[in-house]
C-alpha cells in the first residue's frame, strides 16, 4: 500500500497505522480522528460528507467525547473502518479521497498544534507486573538476590487494580504528590512532598468489547475483544508507594496519575511484529496456555527533558521482554468471571530488558538513587525533579514499515504549597 | 416527627430516615424512590406531579438509570429534598400528601414485590481495611501475634483499589469462581473452584461530589462530600488470593462480586448516632487529625441460610469498631491530590469486634476453618457452600428512633462447569 499523501519515512502514522484518537475540533469539541503522515484526519467530517456510508455507522458516532460508542460496536466495526481509511488514502485506489479536494479542505488538519483528548473512558484499571527484568530488578532492591521473584510469578501475571479517575493524556502536567513517609530510620512518618517521584515505561491495551460477569475469556478468544494498544507512563511515587504498601498493594504512591499517549494503535497494524515470547518454565496451567505468536515487537524509549534541555535517551526498551503476553493477560483476568467492559485498560507494568540501558523507571536506572544519572548539562537525577519533562514513544518498525504509537509527554510540576 | 404512614417500629425506614435508592418502575423502568414504612415512593412521579416544583430540579432527574445525576448536584439540593419528602409524609404538615388520595395511587407500591437495581454507577471503588480486630485476626493467622498488624496500620488507613465493575445489587446471586491455588503442600498450584469461600461485613460510603485532580479534601470537608451509606458484602475466595497477592494486594480473589445493599442513607439520617471513635494512639499526623464525633454508632448483623434452612445470625458488629473514621478515609485517599468522582464507593473494610461472635468473615468465625460453624440443621460450615444466603443487615437505633439500611442478601451458586 501506498498513499498519494506525502509520508516522511520516519512518520509514526504511515497508510498500515491508522491510529485512532480523540482531538478537540476548534469549532465542535471533541471529536474522533485518525492521523495519516503529519496531518489528522476528522472522522466526523468524513462521516457527514457521506466517505462512510456502505459502513452504516449511527449518527452522530464520532462526535462522541471519547471513542468507547465506537469501540462498543464491535470488531468488525473496527476492522471497517480501518479498510476504508486505508482506501481513502491509498494512492492507487479508485474511491480515494485525493480527487475531491473540497473534502480535503474539510477533512485535515495538520498534527502538529491540534490539542489531543483522551481518547478513551476507563471504567476500570489494571496494571500487571508482566516483565521478569522488572519484578526481579523489584524483588532484589526489597528483598535481595535469593527471593527476588515471588513464587507465584512463573505461574501467573501477577497484577493489581489502580485508580481509573486520574488517567491523562499527554500534555496534562502531573503535580509532584504530597504524602506520608517513613525512612528506615525516621520514628515516625512524616508529611512530605515526594522525595521519589519515578515514571514507569508500560504499554497498556485497550478492551473493545468485554463480557459479562461470570463469564470466561479463553487466550484464544482474547486478542479479539483488543481495541487497540497505548504508551502508559505509571507515575510512582516510591517513598510513599513503600511505607504504605504492606500487605494490601500500591495506593497512594500511585494514584495521584497515570498518562497516556493520545493514539489507539490496532492489533491489526502491529500483525506483521507479532513474535514469539520467552520460553514459559515451569509451564503454565491450561487457562493460560496459547497457540501462536502472541508477543509484539515494538521498541520502547524514554527521554527525559530538564528545564532548558535537550531531550536524552535514557532508556531504550522492547515489549518483547514481556514475561506474560496479553492474550495471558486478559484469560488471566477472566478466568473468575470477572467482567471486563469497553474502554478497560490493562497495562503492561514497567517494561525492563535485561540489560542496564533498558530499564524502564529510575528505580532501576539508578538503583534506588545509588548510581545517579548523569544528564548533558551536568546536573543528576536520582528521581524526577519538578519542571522535567518525561517523554514515551513506541514504534515497531521492519522492511520499510514503521507502526508508530506516538509518544506520551508529561511535565512535572511541583508539589502544593 | 410523626408520619400519617402507619410505619411498624421495627421498620427500617421511618420518616426520619428517607433512603434513596433505584427501582424498576413496571411500565417505565428504572426511576429514583424512596422508602417509608412498608412503601416505596416513586420520586419521578412525586416530580412529573409538581412536588418538588421549589427544588427547581431538572426534569427527568430521577428517570435516570442511576443516582449520580442527582448526586452530582450537591449538597444543597440532597437536603431540600430530603427536608420536602418529609414534609409530604409528615402528620402535622398542611403540605402532607396525605390529602390527595389521587397522587398517593401514582406514588407509593408495596416495598415487598418491587425490584431494586444498583443505585448508582461507580467509577471508582476503593476498600478499606479500618478495623483493627479484623486487620490483627488476619495478621495473626499469616504472620503470628507479633508482627500481626504492619508499621504503618496506626499511622494511616489502609487502602488497595477494587474492581468497580462487577458490584453489583442485593439479589443478584454471585458465582462460585475458579482460580489458580496451591496449598503449602501442593508441589504445583492447581486451576478448581474456591474451596474457601467467603463473605466480608462492611459498610461503603458513596461519594456524592468529588474533588478536582491535584485537589485536596481536608477531614473538617470531607463528611460534605458524602451522599449516603450502604452495606457492602466484599465477597472473598481466600485460597486464591492467598496464592495470588504477594506482592501487589488481592486481585481475582475479590474481583468476581462484591454485593451492596439497593439503599443509601443519608450521614443527615445518622446524625443523632454520632459518637466517639477509639482512642488513636499514636497520634495521627496533621492532615487526618479531626473535630468532633466522626464515628457512628451502627448496629450490624450477618445471617446466613442453607438450603431449605432457616436463617441464622453468625455475626453481631458495630461501625464503632473501625479504627479510622470515614472523615479521614477521605482525607488520606485526596491528600496525594487523588481525584474522588460522583458515584465513587469507598467501603470500610471487613468490621469485625473485639469478641468472638462480632468477627465479620467466616475466616475469622472459624479461625480459617480450624472451629467450623455448627448450624441448626446440623450441617457445618468452614466456609460458604453452594446454595447458601448471606445477608447482611445494618440499623441504628434508640429513643424510638431507627435508622435501617436494609439488607444485601446474596445467593451462592455453584462454580462454572
Amino acid at each position: 500500500m501506498r498513499s498519494w499523501i506525502e509520508i516522511p519515512p520516519d512518520s509514526d502514522f504511515g497508510i498500515e497505522n491508522i491510529p485512532l484518537g480523540i482531538f478537540r475540533h476548534p469549532a465542535y469539541g471533541p471529536r474522533a480522528a485518525t492521523a495519516i503522515g503529519p496531518y489528522l484526519a476528522d472522522l466526523a467530517a468524513l462521516h457527514e460528507l457521506r466517505y462512510f456510508e456502505e459502513l452504516h455507522l449511527p449518527d452522530g458516532i464520532f462526535e462522541e467525547p471519547t471513542l468507547n460508542a465506537f469501540m462498543a460496536l464491535g470488531q468488525p466495526a473496527w476492522r471497517a473502518l480501518r479498510q476504508r481509511l486505508q482506501e481513502l488514502f491509498d494512492a492507487d485506489k479508485g474511491g480515494s479521497l485525493r480527487n475531491y479536494p473540497d473534502s480535503r479542505a474539510e477533512v485535515f488538519y495538520p498534527l502538529r498544534g491540534v490539542e489531543m483528548l483522551m481518547p478513551v473512558q476507563i471504567p476500570n484499571y489494571t496494571d500487571f507486573y508482566a516483565s521478569e527484568t522488572h519484578a526481579t530488578n523489584v524483588g532484589i532492591m526489597l528483598r535481595g538476590k535469593e527471593n527476588a521473584l515471588m513464587p507465584n510469578w512463573k505461574h501467573l501475571p501477577v497484577a493489581y487494580h489502580g485508580r481509573a479517575s486520574s488517567i491523562v493524556v499527554s500534555g496534562v502536567p502531573v503535580r509532584r504528590p504530597w504524602g506520608q513517609v517513613k525512612g528506615a530510620d525516621d520514628p515516625a512518618p512524616v508529611y512530605t512532598p515526594t522525595r521519589s517521584l519515578d515514571f514507569e515505561l508500560e504499554v497498556g491495551l485497550v478492551i473493545g468489547t468485554g463480557n459479562k460477569l461470570g463469564t470466561q475469556i479463553s487466550t484464544g478468544e482474547a486478542e479479539n475483544h483488543i481495541f487497540g494498544l497505548l504508551l502508559f507512563n505509571d507515575w510512582s511515587a516510591r517513598d510513599i508507594q513503600g511505607w504504605e504498601y504492606q500487605p494490601l498493594g500500591p495506593f497512594l504512591g500511585k494514584n495521584f496519575a497515570s498518562s497516556v499517549s493520545p493514539w489507539l494503535i490496532s492489533p491489526d497494524a502491529l500483525a506483521p511484529f507479532r513474535t514469539e515470547g520467552p520460553m514459559q518454565d515451569p509451564a503454565v496451567l491450561p487457562y493460560l496456555q496459547f497457540e501462536g505468536a502472541r508477543h509484539f515487537d515494538i521498541q520502547l524509549e524514554v527521554l527525559i527533558q530538564g528545564p532548558g534541555m535537550e531531550e536524552v535517551s535514557i532508556c531504550r526498551s522492547n515489549t518483547q521482554h514481556l514475561y506474560w503476553n496479553m492474550a495471558q493477560m486478559i484469560a488471566h483476568h477472566t478466568v473468575n468471571g470477572c467482567n471486563l467492559q469497553t474502554g478497560d485498560l490493562l497495562a503492561s507494568g514497567t517494561i525492563s530488558g535485561p540489560e542496564e540501558g533498558s530499564f524502564g523507571s529510575m528505580l532501576e536506572i539508578t538503583w534506588r538513587g545509588a548510581k545517579p544519572l548523569r544528564l548533558p548539562d551536568g546536573s543528576e537525577r536520582r528521581f524526577l525533579q519538578d519542571g522535567d519533562t518525561v517523554i514515551l514513544r513506541g514504534w515497531a518498525e521492519k522492511e520499510g514499515i514503521r507502526i508508530g504509537m506516538g509518544e506520551v509527554r508529561t511535565e512535572i510540576l511541583p508539589a502544593l504549597p
